[in-house]
């Protein structure tokens, strides 16, 4: 196997949001770039950059060795692959459809079928970042096809293989995602108790705090450095200044059960279960 | 009225993980520093760096024009305090003890009573963290009060005067801790996802992308980058991926739902609503 170059031909399967940030990447980058979606209109912008535009989903798949999928769900992925099976014979289908990992495994099953070497992947990026420095792609499956394929799929992002089991890159990429909702959950909250008058500051302050609290998150609860019995207060103080500002108690009632579950046991004396379950049933 | 320099002496009251930091803190810019706590051993560091030990509350204050308070909860400091208040006139109290913009306020209208100066303050900042530069401490009250004593409060990290009315840095504070609170219950629930297995993977990804999301919280919903209806597939999916990984329904629900909230009616269709209302009763 040789590696990638830049001129490696890539095909994109899916201009949605995402999927037209990813052909536009591999363009700039110098790749052949093949592209095909339903709504062939999609296509415009990229052709104008240089992009062949393949009349039906068979040509683009033959037109290239590595051929990346990016459409809304596994089962929009199947109808549009299904028919075009054996155009895959000897391919990488690199698979970057968002998913649960038994869908992954499931589909790199099926692709085994078709002679293709299957990797499933995880864009931890929203399309304005496909390409710059910030951007990160979870990838999973064997390790032979990702390290041949590197090269190409370096023009996305930084690309990091996280196992040979196809799930993993889907497992960790929803688990990435629901600690984001969680952020955002707090957010959505926090914009709640201090209100519209004072959005703006608030909002002013969010991002460089998230980022000094992210680097904590994963290693929170007890210590010496933050007693759980002045958490418990802070957390007391939360829940009357947020009946203070009037903010609904479900929303609060949803960051405190799992903050309980997080200190756990290593909290100190039943204060906070205590409060906790009185915000749950109050 | 002068301003702070580094010889202005300044009182910590209160030498829990936090206030022993921020004596510490004073100590370092300069500061002739006089220390009182309940428990008394616990400023046998500090007096080794030079701090003066007070042998009452009433030394303590007495001894500078500012005097910072650091205390488990406001009856704490109204205990501490309360037999203290004549000593107070004249001088400048900082109370940094997290509280409720209710309880801020009620110290204000105690202090004013007292012929002190008040401002309020919310540490942003874990222990290790003061006196480093990305620390952060929000003030409110009188703004000439601030002016005069910014320099001695920015030997802790930043100092940013929030508005006039002394409930504001609590407000402030708690929102702030409301959306940390929000990110670990996040996290909380992808670390339970990944299982033990992938703890340690997981979490070597976690700052950088709760790092690169933060700023996407406060503007976070549908647009035409992230689409509502990739949204709730995504939701979709994690639903399923955590009942796949066994994962407590309830921590899940949590983050739901203030994210149909959040995502609210700008979601195309009912999709996210009914699968929510699912997870939710399910
Ligand atoms: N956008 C993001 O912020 C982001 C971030 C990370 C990961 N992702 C993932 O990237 C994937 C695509 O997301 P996106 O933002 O590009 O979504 P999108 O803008 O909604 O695009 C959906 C794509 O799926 C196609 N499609 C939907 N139903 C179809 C059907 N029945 N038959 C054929 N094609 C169909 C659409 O084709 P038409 O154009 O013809 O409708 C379009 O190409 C998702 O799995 C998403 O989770 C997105
Ligand atoms: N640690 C953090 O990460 C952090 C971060 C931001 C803000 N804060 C805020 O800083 C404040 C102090 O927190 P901390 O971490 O220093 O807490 P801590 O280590 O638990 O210290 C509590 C302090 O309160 C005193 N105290 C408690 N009950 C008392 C009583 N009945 N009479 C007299 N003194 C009493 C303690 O004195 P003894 O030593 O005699 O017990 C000690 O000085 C809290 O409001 C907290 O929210 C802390």
């Amino acid at each position: 196997m040789t590696k990638d170059n830049t001129d490696t031909p890539v095909t994109v399967v899916g201009l949605g949001a995402m999927g037209k940030a990813l052909a536009a990447a591999f363009l700039k980058a110098g790749h052949p770039t093949t592209v095909w979606n339903r709504t062939a209109g999609k296509a415009d912008d990229l052709v104008a950059n240089g992009a062949v535009q393949a009349a039906t989903v068979e040509d683009a798949i033959t037109a290239s060795p590595l051929v990346v999928v990016c459409l809304l769900d596994y089962p929009t992925l199947h109808k549009v692959l299904g028919g075009a099976a054996t155009t895959l014979t000897g391919r990488t289908l690199v698979n970057l459809t968002n998913g649960t990992p038994g869908q992954a495994r499931e589909t790199a099953t099926w692709a085994a079928g078709t002679g293709a070497d299957y990797l499933d992947g995880g864009i931890m990026a929203v399309p304005p970042m496909i390409g710059q420095p910030g951007s990160l792609v979870l990838y999973s499956g064997p390790r032979p096809a990702f390290d041949q394929h590197s090269g190409a799929l370096g023009s996305l992002g930084s690309a990091q293989h996280v196992g040979t089991d196809p799930g993993l890159a889907s497992l960790y990429d929803l688990a990435l995602l629901t600690a984001m909702y969680g952020q955002f959950a707090g957010v959505s909250h926090a914009l709640a108790m201090v209100g519209p008058e004072h959005a703006e500051a608030l909002t002013a302050l969010l991002p460089s705090w998230l980022i000094a609290t992210a680097p904590l998150s994963a290693t929170a609860g007890d210590d010496d450095d933050s007693p759980s019995d002045m958490q418990a207060v802070a957390i007391a103080n939360i829940t009357a200044a947020s009946t203070e500002q009037g903010v609904h108690p479900d929303l609060l009632r949803h960051l405190l059960i799992p903050l309980r579950d997080l200190l756990g046991a290593r909290a100190a004396g039943q204060e906070l279960d205590a409060l906790i379950d009185q915000v749950r049933t109050g």
